[in-house]
């Protein structure tokens, strides 16, 4: 689409946004400065780069003549991506958060995981994956201890005719039950994640916990734009999956409970009804597939997981 | 204007964009998205807010199922965008060298400047103004020492009735002739910038510095960007002005060299034909208008200032 046609004279769209009419020639000098920007990457030697410019540079100006940017709203906007450099780090990362609650990852996702057959949907990657996460075995337990219910996973790697994919490997990743992963202690910590492989017949299982919801972290600048605007932090309680395979697509999702408190409002935009699960509370005590000894409650969950073809 | 059309299937428009089509599914899925996001921000207490968060959304949106983002695409703005926060401190401002240099600094300034009958044109602030500025007395040198040839600066502020506007403070800046702003020296060091106050009748004049060409900071993300896409880091020759006075817009300009090397190619855009000036080079040992002895040569140049009635 193009942005090119009348960005000054705004007009009253479903959102209820002001109409608001701009005189010809004011438009005309807008839009003069629009063609000089584009021009200016002419010479760009890479033509993706220069088409991803070009569109970039389309879109802010677009954005900028039609809400009329006030210099003051030019100036927060300097101010708010100063704040958010400034307190990301190695382990915290604003602009993911920001990204996140603006749909713009999960939009990410959508157009570059398009539905194949009834390959596992994408969700959003979020700013917590480390690389070196523990190995476990084959119904190991990737808590290392975090605080939280045990939840028993287990499910099948699959591609899309069906066929298992043994040797996949899947890293899950989560918050503990106070809502924290365990980079959020301390950067070396390691606890509530981990990787593992399938078996032969794709089947895999592990011990985890059962998730909780949990805010992302809201005392930086994207946390007082959650605020200003009056929406929440949370997010949909979800147990994070990387899974890949040599012949299939990488597949970054999460698996919901059923039944969620946060639910649809998740405040990233990740959930999909068909990520939707059914984790079931097992009473205390009650037998573990394993034989493993659980005094409280714990719960089980089912995830099948189907890769869509490299490439796809 | 609306972003609901269909940025799935991006028309090749005269930039040379490729067209993509993308399937109606598909599109339906991303499109509900951005349904979703947008719906988010319907409690937004600020009217003001929610019309730009909204709009920040469509534009941002469209803009990543236009180009069909890539994710590396994407974790490679995240990182330009946590580089830029990192080189960012109280003298250097990544973020608005990125403003200025996508042309969103100008098209901002444009929207909040409109022309107003002979009104001086406005153009970018630039990230090198500070608050403590010496001031200096009519017919002063805001040079301070810093190198450059002398340059006398004279001329008037009235309104737009050609009334002259008495006490106007002007505040002015430049780089000197190695390029440099005093403080990309040393953030404590005032040079090559001061204020004075228009006279009764409305007159001003100063010595400074003949501007020279500079490249913009061009070590960290944004110069990569710029190198990466065939566009050199030089701004046209400037000297920077801010004029207030109670009865007038507040103007944010600067004069330009007629026969700058740089002129229109001005890696901000910040140049406009009423801008440009007429800096007339003389030989060494000419007298001064205030009878200052200069070995080698000086220039001279005249600035009338016209400033728009206050919310004009």
């Amino acid at each position: 689409m193009s942005n090119q046609g009348n960005p000054g004279s705004a007009q009253a769209g479903t959102q209820g946004r002001v109409h608001r009419e701009v005189d010809p020639a004011q438009q005309a000098v807008e839009a003069k400065l629009v063609e000089n920007v584009v021009a200016s990457f002419a010479g760009c030697p890479d033509p993706r780069l220069k088409e991803v410019m070009v569109a970039l540079v389309e879109h802010l100006h677009a954005f900028i003549r039609e809400v009329r940017l006030t210099e003051q709203e030019w100036r927060a906007a300097i101010d708010f991506l100063t704040n958010a450099g400034h307190i990301t780090d190695d382990v915290r990362q604003e602009f993911i958060l920001l990204s996140d609650t603006l749909g713009a990852s999960m939009q990410t996702i959508n157009v570059n995981n398009a539905a194949y057959k009834d390959a596992t949907e994408a969700t959003v990657f979020g700013p917590f994956f480390v690389e070196d996460s523990p190995r476990v075995e084959l119904g190991g337990d990737v808590a290392f201890g975090a605080p939280g219910e045990p939840c028993w996973v287990e499910g099948t790697v699959t591609d899309t005719d069906g066929d298992p994919l043994a040797g996949a490997r899947i890293e899950v990743w989560e918050a503990d039950e106070t809502g924290l992963y365990d980079v959020q202690y301390d950067g070396a910590k390691r606890s509530a994640r981990g990787h593992l492989f399938s078996a032969e017949d794709g089947g895999y299982r592990f011990w985890a916990l059962t998730p909780t919801p949990y805010p992302i972290p809201d005392d930086g600048p994207v946390g007082r734009m959650l605020a200003a605007v009056g929406r929440s932090p949370l997010r949909a309680s979800h147990l994070h999956f990387m899974v890949g395979h040599e012949n299939g697509r990488t597949l970054v999702t999460h698996i919901f409970p059923e039944g969620d408190p946060i639910g649809w409002n998740d405040s990233v935009f990740g959930v999909k009804e068909s990520l939707i699960k059914r984790f079931e509370r097992q009473p205390p005590g009650s037998p573990t597939p394993d034989g493993r000894v659980i005094e409280g409650t714990w719960s089980k969950v089912r995830f099948d997981i189907v890769l869509a073809p490299p490439g796809a």
